[in-house]
């Protein structure tokens, strides 16, 4: 780990337990320690690649499948890494996350490997789909209603109660260092690249693919690809601070987050070349040609990388790009009527 | 290759120009010449996994994604073994194939990459997604109506004004030695298997699969996958003679076939354990699970392994089991009906 200066002293944390001022940073040492760990519990997910879309865009792409990750999504790499470092005590007591989405199903599952009791915040409204698939890994599931209640303050007091470990989504090293080990596993697949492009909403996977990057190939551009409605990484990026933003309308529900992470923030900000925007109707667009042209189903989210490689094609004639598909997961009827939107 | 014995003469020959008599029937070596052939021009599709169907069935399941193949399905395999094959002349004059789906797609890339002319003979009522996509592919189509025209007898004619050589869907033994390619790749990766399960139209992918299991895994079981409305391969697995059936109604459009082939049905008699069904209700609740778990789109005929797979649990358990994912190529719309249907 190295210190970071005293540039990012100051922010505030936003989970004081695990947070630390001044801000010790991950490096790349922390996603090869994680990859280690996650030997033989992760999938090593295929890296797949379509003529059309080569020649489409008039470049060689990668996409490395995290939808075909256990959970359908990258989240249990960073949760189990998490999870695996808990101590006797910390593994008794077990974890607590708030997470309607993928970071819930990440930890339910990691927990369930780990064998030890994992409790989910998730509000009352949360799709009946996620809500079975993390209760059919073994957590419990506490619901709180999200127009009346806080959910940090749930999960803190459940932490302080019960002495239980709180592991938020992005915001915590073990957690984007577990998020690097796609892009390792990506890079050691394909060898360098001239581009990559990773979709970001708290930028746990953004900063962890930086870590794995600048080492693997420091020449290799990264651009973060956020939802036009939810620009907040792209405003911290060019002004170099957390800009906090609403909760932003898009189908990208996964990129939903409202700010970037003190951990995930400052590596971005070092290491990223730039952050993108797409709308929802090319995140669309490029749902469908995952379904047509490469039979994978992938959530809105996920395909903010695809959208950005089409709306960038001019700057990307003969590269060799990667991009990462982060995850896979949208309920089966809300799938079907994005397939079928003109 | 060996000569089979007296058997099978005198059924016929559905394609003079390719059928001999007696037939001689492709070995295990023709499948390693074909990986060959195939070497960096299809993919090495993933082997994946599930801890949910795992935990569901009580055995070791591995789906071999032939989904992601390039053009969407297995059928690319044996139509690029065959072509490869051609000598300077045919590939001059090119090939024909008369097909509205997979095996039309595989014949216009494979002779897109060996670059010569494929003309593919496709009902007028063909669905436009597949059209596009074959042409898409550099292939001149050519439409008939298949009420009141005779595909066989325009693929024919062509071939004898043109000098093109006919390469038929199934029937073939560059084809099926090309299609054995994948269970070669999946138990090269796995090791032995106890079972695996495999669909079968006219039995091009049941016969390969047939010639690499038993030369590298010959404790193990094979399954061939039929719908109950199609069981022309069932009855003619127990009569031993080749059963002809009406074209079937059901929604696995790739074993819509009518009959096995006189390359194929000897080597599934052979070597195959047993040949079951299943109906279409369980077909789409296989495809509703590879998109909800699985995070991948398969095709109704691609679903036949793991719908015979649930229906044979009981003779499954602590068994390690393959499965081939035949394709994944299903028009979206149709697609978006059979994941909202009840």
């Amino acid at each position: 780990m190295k210190a970071l200066g005293t540039t990012f002293r100051g922010l505030g944390n936003l989970l004081e337990e695990i947070a630390v001022d001044p801000v010790i940073l991950p490096t790349f040492n922390e996603v090869v320690a994680a990859a280690n760990r996650l030997e033989g519990f992760a999938h090593k997910t295929p890296v797949l690649t379509s003529r059309t879309i080569d020649e489409e865009i008039g470049a060689q792409i990668f996409f490395k499948c995290e939808n075909l990750q256990r959970t359908g999504s990258f989240k249990f790499r960073g949760a189990f890494n998490s999870l695996a470092k808990f101590d006797e005590q910390q593994r008794k007591a077990g974890v607590v996350a708030f997470s309607s989405g993928n970071h819930a199903q990440g930890i339910a599952l990691a927990a369930a490997l780990l064998k030890m009791p994992a409790t989910i915040v998730m509000p009352n409204d949360a799709p009946a789909a996620k809500v079975a698939a993390t209760k059919g890994y073994g957590a419990t599931i506490i619901f709180y209603d999200r127009y009346t209640e806080d959910r940090e303050a749930i999960g803190r007091a459940l932490a302080a109660e019960h002495g239980m470990t709180l592991i938020p989504s992005y915001d915590h090293p073990d957690v984007l260092s577990g998020q690097g080990t796609a892009a390792k596993e990506l890079l050691e697949s394909t060898g360098p690249l001239d581009v990559l492009f990773v979709g970001l909403g708290g930028g746990g996977m953004l900063s962890g693919t930086t870590l794995s990057t600048r080492a693997l190939a420091p020449e290799c551009l990264i651009y973060g690809v956020e939802p036009e409605a939810g620009n907040d990484g792209q405003e911290s990026f060019r002004k170099g601070e957390i800009v906090h933003i609403d909760t932003p309308d898009t189908i990208a529900d996964g990129a939903q987050t409202q700010h970037l992470g003190h951990y995930t923030f400052p590596i971005i900000l070092n290491g990223v070349n730039d952050i993108v925007t797409v709308s929802d109707q090319e995140l669309i667009a490029a749902m469908k040609f995952f379904a047509e042209r490469m039979k994978i189903m992938v959530e809105p989210t996920g395909c903010l990388g695809l959208a950005a490689v089409r709306k960038m094609k001019d700057q990307l004639q003969g590269k060799k790009v990667g991009i990462i598909i982060t995850g896979g997961n949208v309920d089966i009827e809300r799938y079907a009527r994005f397939l079928t939107t003109e």
